[in-house]
């Protein structure tokens, strides 16, 4: 077993390790330590503002001239919720921040700015990206017709054997088959129930079903998750907590605090931050809104509702309403150090378990 | 990396491949087909008549002169529930029963005959039983004090980092790390929050936690996940689903279809059976169960309830009542075969991935 293999080809790197996308916190520094270890950074750009989303990306260039992947959410933005739903969640916020001593402004469903992954192609496309992942499904049938003829490397995410298989028969080049102990969104795009399939048994079922490339999500903290993950047959891992307790990293000093006093029953999924399952650490405002009995919004309605919030005890290093995305296994990242030291201890580790990866 | 470790010294077996108890699967044949190929066959006595997990116990014994684990349910019978309960419990599946044309006969709270692990461990004292694992905590001070008296090994089985640090306090010499994947009844004990943890991200933490040897459960379905295992640290291995289409295996034939048929989204965690959780496909019984809104009976009085169904629609071979369990990755299971041959594909399956297991 060598690191080389037909994903590094793929993608142009030296080691099959890609940095999870985690919106929130990954910064561009993070992006290109990664993409400079000889990894593959990626870049989250989730629902934001495709100026920013330009700007993001040429920050990234500026700091490395290696390849990195783009990640974006594959949604529609749906019809917007009756006002009497959204009025009546944003009370029940209002009343817990104002409770919190937080001032958080109103949103105003009216004028509210939301942007899709259709606003964001035409900037990959003109900014030359070379790499895109996608999250929670596919684009639709004209865009990734522009993402082939331009010829894109196109990464899928299947939380479960059916939509890996949904993906390659799209077009993915790669899947990342993202198993249920991973941290922030769940990848999940088919219809009917959610899936929560553990890594373990989720990563040899994918590979046996698709012909494409495997990357393994979800647990993966240290060489021993790596090792682990190629010896499922996976072809690389895409680690995302490990790098949570970075320098690189957005994360408030609180967020990073709990990551650090976390063990494997501190994290959840909730769709109280977003409308979409999202595994994090618990806190006041999923409390708040789970208790409530308020239905939830869609995606990205609840976000956007969430977002001032999130911004506002962000500044104040407060953890009450930060979403505090982690894994299952993340309280195993116990200082914080830099990315690329927790990328060469990713490297190391599992060259420890298995000698052959360094070749001759 | 070799197959020798401290958990073979302790066991006294070849490899450190642990047969999975499975309670109404596991025959003293399947025992003595995984103990007689160099690894740890696992005798389930659950709930058994005394009398009979003596009979058990001498059956195997007739089968295989080399160690076998007898596994036993740690759990006090509770409080009787109240009659009402009982009986609404009881006319509910009498109802749906009938409806399905199947004839079963009514329980009797009064007379029911229940045991606990109190009217099994001396008999496996007086049978000289030298391995005992235990699911859902450890047995009483007294209990406990007896079998360390007699030097007994014994193996705890956890479902977080928690569980497993209170089971190695308590004097295990071994301790199951059981991932969410794993089929059967789920191990935990300690109160509170129902731990999901999936087994990339349970059996690191835990390895890093306690002292003694870990041995790692739930979506080890070949050569792929023993060596994968190994590379979280666990000392060893314990499969159940991949036993569940061998020859050895009391499997149904409905059950075993079912189980060739699995994807990773057709098991689900149910209290229908037991009334403790449990993984397995969804039939009737769980269904009907489920949607009743009743209240489902502690365990073993929901176990008692379901027993006589489970034994007719067994006889007939129907799969609407009968307990599938299976894991997560329970689907990679295609054909039946052998135990023995299982057992050496999965030995030679890790050693493909990990040549130095061989040694010299």
């Amino acid at each position: 077993m060598q690191w080389n293999n037909k994903l590094t080809a793929l993608l142009n790197i030296s080691y099959p390790i890609i940095q999870a996308p985690m919106l929130g916190i990954t910064t561009p520094e993070m992006v290109a330590a990664i993409s400079n270890s000889g990894g593959l950074g990626s870049l989250p750009v989730g629902n934001i503002d495709p100026a920013h989303v330009r700007t993001l990306i040429q920050q990234t260039r500026a700091l490395t001239s290696k390849p990195f992947a783009v990640n974006v959410f594959t949604y529609d933005i749906p019809i917007a919720p009756d006002h009497s739903s959204f009025d009546a969640m944003q009370a029940h916020l209002q009343h817990i921040y104002s409770r919190s001593g937080l001032g958080v402004p109103e949103i105003n469903l009216k004028t509210l700015q939301l942007f899709s992954y259709k606003d964001i192609l035409p900037v990959l496309l003109e900014e030359k990206i070379s790499i895109v992942s996608f999250t929670f499904g596919v684009p639709d049938v004209k865009s990734l017709a522009q993402l082939k003829e331009e010829n894109i490397i196109m990464i899928g995410t299947a939380t479960s054997i059916e939509e890996a298989v949904y993906l390659e028969h799209q077009g993915m080049h790669v899947i990342v088959a993202q198993g249920m102990e991973a941290g922030g969104h769940r990848g999940t795009f088919l219809a009917g129930t959610f899936p929560q399939i553990g890594t373990m048994a989720l990563v040899p079922q994918v590979v046996d079903r698709v012909s494409v490339p495997v990357i393994a999500a979800g647990g993966i903290m240290d060489g021993r998750g790596v090792a682990a993950a190629l010896m499922l047959g996976a072809q690389g891992v895409q680690p995302g907590s490990a790098f949570l307790l970075t320098h690189e990293s957005m994360a408030t000093d609180a967020h990073k605090a709990a990551i650090a006093a976390a063990t494997d029953t501190t994290t959840r999924y909730t769709r109280a931050f977003s409308g979409r399952w999202a595994r994090g650490l618990s806190n006041t405002l999923i409390a708040a809104v789970e208790e409530s009995g308020l239905a939830i919004l869609p995606y990205p309605y609840q976000d956007a509702l969430t977002q001032p919030a999130r911004k506002a005890s962000k500044a104040q290093d407060n953890p009450s309403f930060v979403a505090m995305w982690a894994g299952q296994a993340a309280g195993l990242a116990k200082k914080s150090m830099g990315t690329a030291e927790v990328f060469h201890k990713l490297v190391e580790g599992a060259e420890q378990l298995i000698p052959s990866l360094k070749g001759q």
